[in-house]
């Protein structure tokens, strides 16, 4: 879980993902001597902060987000949300401006504005994320950012055995999305992908319990096309790995870009569940983990 | 009418439209001997559950969306909308599970969460929709989902006469959509279309009466190209068929997807208007049904 | 500031704007003799109511919208608005239908509908747009639509001196878009263009401040990406050319169409600030618009 914890101290926010691309780059290039199957990396000017990862024939498409929900410094001492972040008083951010090194707190008045308290101004347009405190028991991993830090820990354990498939990394999800139809134009005109899975984190509810095995989505705000959702169930059945099923009215992911792309996707989202959602103590079952790396690693053979 | 009251049975809420797919292809297999001109049928992997027929040398697509609004189970006895249906307790819901064949009733609750009863529980990520009970007076029909299985009906009446068109039959309107954009994409590359008509129902209001005859949007929530809208207002002049204008500022269509694709795509929604919108008793006066199919076929000769 | 005032006098609400784009080609025909370099002009069928003006060999592209804000007729004597216009009772509307020229005033009830008062019905889907009354003081200039027909004057005044660059002229950004998408695709499918300036109209806000410079946008409701923008910033500061920096949580502009396309654009808002955003006297001060305009023409040489 190293890497995982690396991973979830990376600054990179909705729209300043260039580090989490040079952290990946660097790992990507470390590491795929050691994989089964040596991919064809994509990236550069017309990638923006994203790479594409395409492994021996591909059929499928795996989508992992490398953006996190933050704070942008707007004048005096005010914060604006990027993304959906959960604000509470008391959370530590972190960031960097002109004039050095930020670690500030954040404060949320009663009608919901947003400050943050540090010993001298920050620059207009700073972002910020907040301070990471990874901690690790028998049972649980708890980080800010497992949403989706877990997500691409997820498709880079998938790299190492994958021998057919394309791995995406991409930007701005948790703020409304922008790299995703681009991304889908390159893979689907030019290896006519149509097959696409979502690995990102999904929420604790009612219906979906820690510990109990990955989660299929069957719908969120957005509905996937039912017979591909059906397949990955079948799949799922028969590959004995637990697994949980979601359905929700809200909520959304890469999935939505792809299905309102101008090419024939199926797509479906696959992953953990996570407790305390978009806070610094985003909360995941180890048993989760382990069945999300292993059904995708099963699914990505069969689909 | 026997057309129209079978395409109001088939299943098909938004993003599990296999089962109209197959009705309209059985269809159109079963009639187009039957037609004027003998349309190209393109249907299959890259197409999804959507459909285009092309008739002749094409200036103008016809857009059906083939899907309806819904419900989907969730966990216990809960239920998530598909689309935006009008819920009230007490309206007879039907399905299919792996337990056998589903009706049930919906429940809505004080706080408006929507529930339904029935003597097992559901398998979650069932889809349930309005069963159907078709009425044909003098004057109306009455029957859940006219819309948009009138659209459809029109677009098959359309059909038997079409000299030069494309007809294309779209999926998930009722819920964001989804289809359109490739659809949009494939027509305008292929055979570059840009004038587009939407097939679709409308709501009696204040302004748009029943008996009065087919309806002209010039407006929803999105607003099309005057210059467009003015034409085809003329050619409603012209015809001598019974129409009415109407503006709004909310409601939608596939001609918002049109609107916001890479394609300059030029639009109009035309269509008969209906009472008790989304609820299981749409109903619609024959003397509109009558103006739209006739207007159609006007229209896509003139246009 | 003639062919500023000229330009705001043009009816152009988004969807009919044909007068506009009429109003450009004659300006820029009778005017290119005059300009350092002429332009390649891209206009017609393909392009709706938009112009392309490409000069040299571009790097970066500048958008300016067309449209404005503005109210459709609905039934009997109701108005449906177009975009988000400030809506005051007595407001002056002009427009015109079948039956001749209107000048009316706007009535807004208690419950906030929308009604106009004319002695005459007004035809069910006439648009109307504020009367203007353009007025120029030492420091400010006042009008309806300077929101965005400052930033078409502002592109005008680039065209004189442009080398190297596209300059693109596009419709409905006030009313949710539709012509940025065909537009994006085409300059960037024809000469890899993946740089844009949004040359448009933003706040008076409690950090941007009349008279203190250009305004560029660190971000709206949209994120663009924070290297593209440090770039700009850092040009800003070498240029010597007095600008404020924004940061904002709502507020849009053909930026978000570009963001969401399946192009990998780069994009920044860079305009004046107004008070009275929306509504009949948009008040900007003249240094902003002289910084504004400047700032362009020193931007595309070094970007």
């Amino acid at each position: 879980m190293k890497l995982l914890q690396s991973l979830c101290q990376v600054h990179a926010p909705s729209g300043n993902e260039g580090l989490m691309k040079k952290f990946l780059l660097d790992y990507i290039n470390d590491n795929k001597h050691l994989w089964k199957s040596s991919p064809e990396i994509y990236e550069g000017d017309d990638f923006q902060d994203c790479i594409i990862l395409k492994f021996g024939s591909p059929r499928t498409a795996v989508f992992a987000h490398i953006d996190s929900i933050g704070f942008t410094v707007r004048y005096q001492n005010q914060l604006v949300p990027i993304g959906g972040p959960d604000a509470q008083t008391g959370y530590q951010l972190v960031g960097q401006d002109n004039l050095g090194p930020i670690e500030c707190e954040l404060e949320v008045s009663e009608d919901h504005q947003l400050f943050y308290k540090f010993g001298r101004p920050i620059e207009t347009g700073t972002d910020l994320v907040f301070k990471c405190e990874f901690e690790e028991t028998e049972e649980y991993i708890s980080s800010c950012y497992l949403d989706n830090r877990l997500g691409v820990y997820n498709v880079l354990k998938l790299a190492e055995t994958l021998t057919d498939g394309v791995i995406v990394f991409s930007t701005w999800e948790e703020h409304g999305g922008g790299s995703v139809p681009y991304l889908a134009k390159f893979i689907y005109e030019k290896w006519k992908i149509k097959q696409a899975l979502i690995s990102d984190i999904t929420w604790i509810t009612d219906g979906v319990h820690p510990g109990k095995g990955v989660v299929i989505s069957m719908r969120d705000r957005n509905i996937p096309r039912k017979a591909y959702i059906q397949k990955i169930i079948q799949h799922a059945h028969e590959s004995s790995i637990d697994f949980q099923l979601e359905v929700e009215g809200s909520g959304s992911s890469d999935g939505r870009e792809l299905q309102t792309s101008p090419y024939p996707f199926d797509w479906c989202f696959i992953g953990a569940a996570e407790d305390n959602v978009h806070s610094p103590h985003e909360k995941v079952h180890k048993h989760d983990i382990s069945c999300m790396i292993r059904f995708y690693q099963y699914l990505m053979k069969v689909l």
